[in-house]
């Protein structure tokens, strides 16, 4: 089986739970993880399968909808299921269905609902269109290892991308943190990134205070820590790093503040396992730096799920209901912003394996000189 | 009044003439048009306002809602309006209203609505929850003197970078689409875009045939026609450019097309005035490839709204229903396509004045060799 339709296979499982006879799939991130299609319209009606006997591989029913600007891509990225080219796509493939069918009330708007009942309108009956929360991001939050593959070639783009920078003085005082930002982003397009992850994050000095800083034209200075939050897409997987680098010597308490955010990234590092709550985690990554004295000013969750978004389940902070299992791709990234003066955050990208948290970052998580 | 208070001013007649006590606003363009305010989480409670006699000016109750992450930023964006931080934010901003509410059925998901309506369970009866279309949207579609000034900045960025690009001479045999394009796009945004407008398309050679080809690792040659498709973002505002360019000497039956579809797109651009529908521009712009007897080739509409979104009102195209009104801003694209041969298309940016089109795209139309 491939892994769309390995994928498949579980969600039919799920939808059988749920009683299910359907679910309309009109989420795109949940289109390309249940069937390899990119495009920027398309749908899957899938359908919960005869009985559980033959293990949810029953494709019967299950069809794909995209339109016309798509017909050659969708050939080749979705040879395993019957096709229809048709618009709207989510009300061609409702005319197909029949009985409790489910839509995602997370992706569906209001006025596109209004839509599906009014083309269910003259088949009164047949259908039951049940409101749905989740069943595929349910999924979606344990990776396989062709996922995991595709993450950790995105955190090599990164670490790549950084030491590339570093390597060419492109990290140095007199630069902006608009014209880092750029260069480090081209860098990653360069090595093959379809993008950037997200908005990339350069911080200077005193901006290093500012948890999401926007890049700026505040000039970078010697004696500065700088502060680099940044990722890069492959294959639709988002990786996510930061690293707090100093622009030649820097102060002791500046030394000493990465020293402590280093010592609780680790220890958060550690904490990552099977079996453990996020909150957990966050708990023990940050008792270092309230221990330290420094609580106050570790102002946000110690982490999140990476995967096809740059930030999704599980959590791992303070109000996080989930728990690690095996194969889920979290980040850790404590950080202290201390207002006026700066700030420190470290990160890392990785996998919870039965036996602990496997780093995908490689970058050195010593303090930088540059 | 700001431009922001004039276009809510603007809504207030609309709310009334709609019967809305209020509407709730959650979409992040609309809210953008509305406040200026550009964060990622937002909301804006606006209220029709007392009596007309003051114009819609009246801002009592008129409320703008955001996150923590965003006080700072809010406050120097939307320093005109009552403020509220507190989340989720369109719970918060309903708690404050009364009556007939309206919410945006294009953007309020089913589970979102979902959440109001539970929200509203203790105030039965206080507000009545209404389903409304494009409000907002339809205002946007003339811009004012602000948004002409800004596409026109966007444009001046894009028809800059590509004069960068040619001086430099990144257009040349041996480099793939995807360099050519990375390196567009870079220029656009040393150039002060704060992104491309959208996926910058290449086609090089028999690439051009598809009018939405994804730069890939194809090699330009000489004797390629080239098209680039790209545009800049400039404070929101989204420019959109298309040039087909002669690497060297070109064959004659190139030339002929380039030369067609240049012919199409003067006509396009001299149908374009005030009271003339989006369908008839069409139709003027494609006789002309029509009467050569390629109109099978020429794949998709003439042109569309440009502004905060790349695609937005009105289209100009056989299916469109609006018309031409002073102050649109759209584009007109003719192309012609040759399947395993290659393609032309020439795009402009422009505004719709009481004489005409104004382009806003400068770089030459004329068949530039490089």
């Amino acid at each position: 089986m491939t892994p769309p339709a390995a994928r498949r296979a579980r969600l039919r499982d799920r939808l059988a739970r749920e009683g299910l006879d359907a679910l309309l799939v009109t989420d795109l991130i949940n289109l390309r993880y249940l069937t390899g299609f990119t495009g920027s319209n398309g749908a899957l009606l899938i359908t919960a399968g005869g009985t559980g006997s033959a293990g949810g591989t029953d494709e019967t029913g299950t069809v794909f909808c995209t339109d016309g600007r798509y017909l050659t891509q969708s050939a080749a990225q979705v040879p395993d299921l019957e096709r229809v080219i048709d618009r709207p796509v989510d009300v061609a493939l409702l005319a197909r269905a029949s009985g409790r069918v489910g839509f995602e009330a997370g992706a569906v708007t209001v006025a596109q609902h209004a839509g599906l009942v009014e083309a269910l309108s003259d088949r009164a009956g047949a259908v039951e269109l049940t409101d749905t929360r989740d069943l595929v991001e349910e999924l979606r939050v344990v990776k396989d290892d062709g996922e995991i593959d595709a993450l950790r070639r995105a955190c090599a783009v990164a670490d790549r991308a950084l030491a590339e920078l570093i390597a060419a003085g492109g990290l140095r005082p007199g630069r902006t943190e608009r014209e880092v930002g750029l260069d480090l982003d081209q860098r990653m397009r360069v090595l093959g990134a379809a993008d950037p992850a997200f908005e990339t994050i350069v911080a200077a000095g005193a901006n290093g205070a500012v948890p999401h800083h926007r890049p700026d034209a505040t000039v970078l200075a010697a004696g500065d820590l700088v502060t680099l939050d940044f990722g890069a897409v492959i294959d639709g997987y988002h990786s996510d790093m930061t690293r707090t680098l100093a622009l030649g010597r820097v102060a002791d308490w500046q030394r000493d503040l990465y020293d402590l955010v280093a010592r609780s990234q680790q220890a958060g590092r550690e904490a990552v396992r099977p079996g453990v709550s996020g909150a957990a985690v966050d708990a023990v990554s940050r008792a270092v730096i309230v221990d330290a004295g420094q609580g106050e000013f570790f102002l946000h969750g110690l982490g999140h799920g990476v995967g096809l978004q740059v930030h999704e389940a599980p959590g791992l902070a303070a109000s996080a209901t989930g728990t690690m299992s095996t194969g889920m791709c979290v980040t850790v990234e404590p950080g202290v912003y201390l207002a006026g003066r700066g700030g420190v955050r470290i990160e890392d990208s990785g996998v919870v394996r039965p036996d602990g948290y496997e780093v995908l970052t490689t970058t050195s998580r010593e303090l930088i000189e540059v």
